[in-house]
């Protein structure tokens, strides 16, 4: 049961915004891998208050990836193969919690842990990505025929780095962001 | 770069919420490690929302324990040898960003994919996790000395599981979650 941590470290390492994609096409085999990752996330009461719209077709990936150019800051996802679009979705919570809690309460940290596995499982495969957060909503919502109670939560470009170089990190300290009581 | 995508597979099939602990206690030099997997996970503008008190003296465990027994859902968590307590920080949002949208707009990703590297990093380690959501957050911010504008996120039990086995993990369908355009 005690594996080396040295791969998974190594993974967290590695995993990095890739703003800078190649031409090569990616496989649909590892965009259902990296679902899967993302399907086996935990979540509040098992919730999975997630829905994943993979777009992978040339034509509507240039335009999903129009709705994210705004700011002039993700001119580069214009070159990513595919483009996860993640939904939130209603959760279901356990009676004792709902009772407590709004249903969508933990939503967003359940969106986060499948988003970073999903983001995880690509670079294990040797794909990048890029999580997004400002996009035109309306517009995507649109183009993916999206209800309007239905938050979009991020969209992620998918596709082959450019380049194998991995960047340093830059974080804040362990002793800024933590203490042992 | 292209690594096999196995390990991380596994490691994901492997992550379960731990309902039982065993007596071992937990090596700080693991718990440093898994923070060290937080620190690294992705945030909005690499805004880092984040803090992380962990508590690992016993009678500290019990007191923290108990703020998360209420619900009659949580007993496990007393055999816990060690729980981390995840607050949200500010997030210094880039200024082209901070112009368009609140501050703290991203940040409960930004904890879940930092919780689910937290959780991922322990299990490679051989360490089990659960996370608990629902807590009495006043008697838990008394107890820390968190402040009263930082919410806390999530509490993060951790300890050695008291049984290797991986139950099967209960989720939708890929069909019912996603959908490729």
């Amino acid at each position: 049961m005690e594996n080396d941590m040295s791969d998974f470290f190594e993974l967290v390492q590695r995993r990095q915004s890739c703003r800078q994609f190649s031409d090569k096409p990616v496989e649909r085999e590892k965009l259902v891998k990296i679902l899967e990752a993302a399907r086996l996330a935990p979540s509040g009461c098992n919730s999975q208050p997630w829905y994943f719209i993979v777009v992978e077709s040339p034509d509507k990936v240039a335009e999903v990836a129009q709705t994210t150019m705004q700011l002039g800051l993700n001119e580069y996802i214009g070159q990513a193969k595919a483009i996860i679009v993640i939904v939130e979705e209603h959760a279901h919570l356990i009676p004792k919690v709902a009772k407590m809690v709004d249903s969508q309460v933990f939503a967003k940290n359940d969106l986060g842990a499948a988003t970073l596995s999903l983001c995880l499982a690509a670079e294990s495969l040797g794909l990048g990505t890029c999580i997004v957060g400002m996009f035109d909503r309306p517009k995507l919502r649109e183009l993916l025929d999206i209800s309007d109670d239905k938050p979009i939560h991020m969209v992620v470009a998918v596709g082959y780095a450019a380049s194998d170089k991995v960047r340093n990190k830059q974080r804040k300290s362990l002793e800024e962001i933590s203490r042992f009581v």
